[in-house]
């Protein structure tokens, strides 16, 4: 056994380190939604969280923590616009390396927060060499988007709002189904929940064709996902479990469980009908696992992580539009 | 001058009296909206509220404070749903009203809170004699949808809510901008905002084609709007301002603004891209009254209400869906 890489405390550092400018999302609730899954359900709203998904908290908690003179960080989603909006509340210089070809609503956004967007062509150029020489040249220190403990424990704080929110309504949840890509989120936010929910049944939701941590947890080490995966899920989309988020995982999760697209177009369509949000489709794979009977919750009281809601109008539009 | 119909007072005790079971809503920021407007704004995210929208609070409030063996109301709308699920939590029988022709999920929501829906004709029954009626067979207690004290006085935790999230981020609004049908949701917000930001400036945002409160501030007396009447806010279509709201709006307001339907669908479409809300065009109103620069924002700290989120899927996917 190694020293675990996060702990509990760390998560309350977290919670204290970022109380000020982290949203405190609503654990949400509606009588449609449990009448149709026969379990009470509630659903964490991080869309409505600052950038648009749950990222910014481990962003922020690392940038606070690490108190870099300037950041680099590389992803063409959720966590750029996260390492961007925390530099800039810290009042640092933030640098994106993104894909060329990324969509240009989340390349503008990621410098409305007033990072220094680098693109580059991913056919030709590699970003972790890039952000490496980036970081060389300027001396600015590299936010990773799941395999940091800072970022973990940011990302923990969603569980730990989680529980404290259940338990102020005296509910006790049996489980509680979180959205795995990189494995950060659930990491830090299983850690939160078995220090506060001992009892809890934790489990991976993921994308049918990307299941890497469902079949790690199986296997006891890590597997990888397969080139040809596709997804409409593009929040969840690494190709297998980070380093450390592993390490926390096998340790505090039941298991994993899968959805396919359709189920995820179908909870997306459920989210904005009944819960009025905007949820991205990585944001509602937890979700979508749940309504094709992936586990047993007839009576129980179920955590659902709703983790991001970053999705480009005519996607959901689409989906809103369709029936299926 | 008469005795004032509802004060704060009344407001801070509806507060204490529907705590356990009210969604304290967040107030939203997003700097992509800020910079577009020029202006600090900060949305009230009542769409979250139980039921899709505000009308659960006064119905709520209402129900516990006159404590009836049975309530009736007639709405196709909000306040169907908001009495419907009040009355299912104090264990009472509720009867909504409704006519045949309401949308069919209007009527299956109304009905899923476990209320009797009773369906009338518009062309051939009068909905107040139905409901007069089953009063009296049945000793029901009639819930008004704005001009009842207790009902106002539910609506006004929204603002007071509003008033305390903002003091508690240390910020001091200059403006609110509310939307507003028969005037119960701005009658009583505006009397728990001026009790906690005295200096605040308030005004109700009306579609175009009603703007019967705007021309009733201005010329001091309830004014009515034409038959012809047309817009996409169904749940702002009342024709007059109601007695008691317009008895409180007359003596905390500053004026009223409007909207273009193409305004309201644009204010939708920022909603959900920007905020990750499901707004339904009433709901966005003042919303769109800002984006059409009906009033001085530049660089004042602005509180704007969203008020619900029941939107039809196929309405909600034309107006993302499209450009304007």
């Amino acid at each position: 056994m190694h020293a675990a890489p996060v702990v509990y405390a760390d998560i309350r550092a977290a919670d204290q380190r970022i109380a000020d400018v982290v949203l405190r999302t609503p654990l949400i609730n509606v009588p449609a939604i449990d009448k149709q899954l026969g379990a009470r359900v509630l659903f964490k709203a991080e869309p409505l969280q600052r950038t648009g998904s749950f990222k910014f908290r481990g962003a922020c908690n690392a940038v606070r923590a690490y108190r870099p003179d300037r950041v680099v960080a590389f992803s063409s989603g959720n966590h750029a616009q996260g390492v961007a909006a925390a530099a800039a509340l810290a009042g640092i210089r933030a640098t994106v390396v993104m894909p060329s070809d990324a969509p240009q609503i989340k390349i503008e956004r990621t410098r409305s927060y007033g990072a220094d967007v680098r693109l580059y062509d991913r056919y030709r150029e590699l970003r972790e060499e890039i952000g490496a020489q980036i970081a060389d040249e300027t001396g600015a220190r590299l936010i990773k988007p799941y395999d940091d403990p800072f970022v973990i424990a940011g990302q923990g704080t969603v569980g730990l709002e989680m529980a404290e929110q259940a338990l102020a309504q005296h509910l006790h949840p049996d489980l509680a189904v979180i959205c795995c890509g990189g494995g950060g989120l659930i990491a830090g936010c299983s850690l939160a929940l078995r220090a506060r929910l001992p009892d809890i049944q934790i489990y991976a939701a993921e994308p049918e064709a990307f299941d890497d941590t469902r079949r790690s947890l199986a296997a006891g080490e890590r597997q990888t996902n397969p080139p040809e995966a596709r997804s409409i899920c593009d929040a969840l989309l690494a190709s297998t479990p980070g380093e450390l988020t592993f390490a926390i995982n096998r340790e505090t999760l039941n298991g994993g469980v899968t959805a396919s697209d359709a189920s995820v177009r179908r909870a997306v369509r459920l989210a904005a009908m009944e819960l009025k949000l905007v949820v991205e489709p990585g944001g509602a794979i937890a979700l979508a696992a749940l309504l094709e009977g992936a586990l047993d919750i007839g009576g129980k009281t179920v955590l659902v992580m709703l983790s991001g809601g970053n999705i480009d109008p005519s996607t959901l539009a689409e989906i809103v539009g369709g029936t299926g």
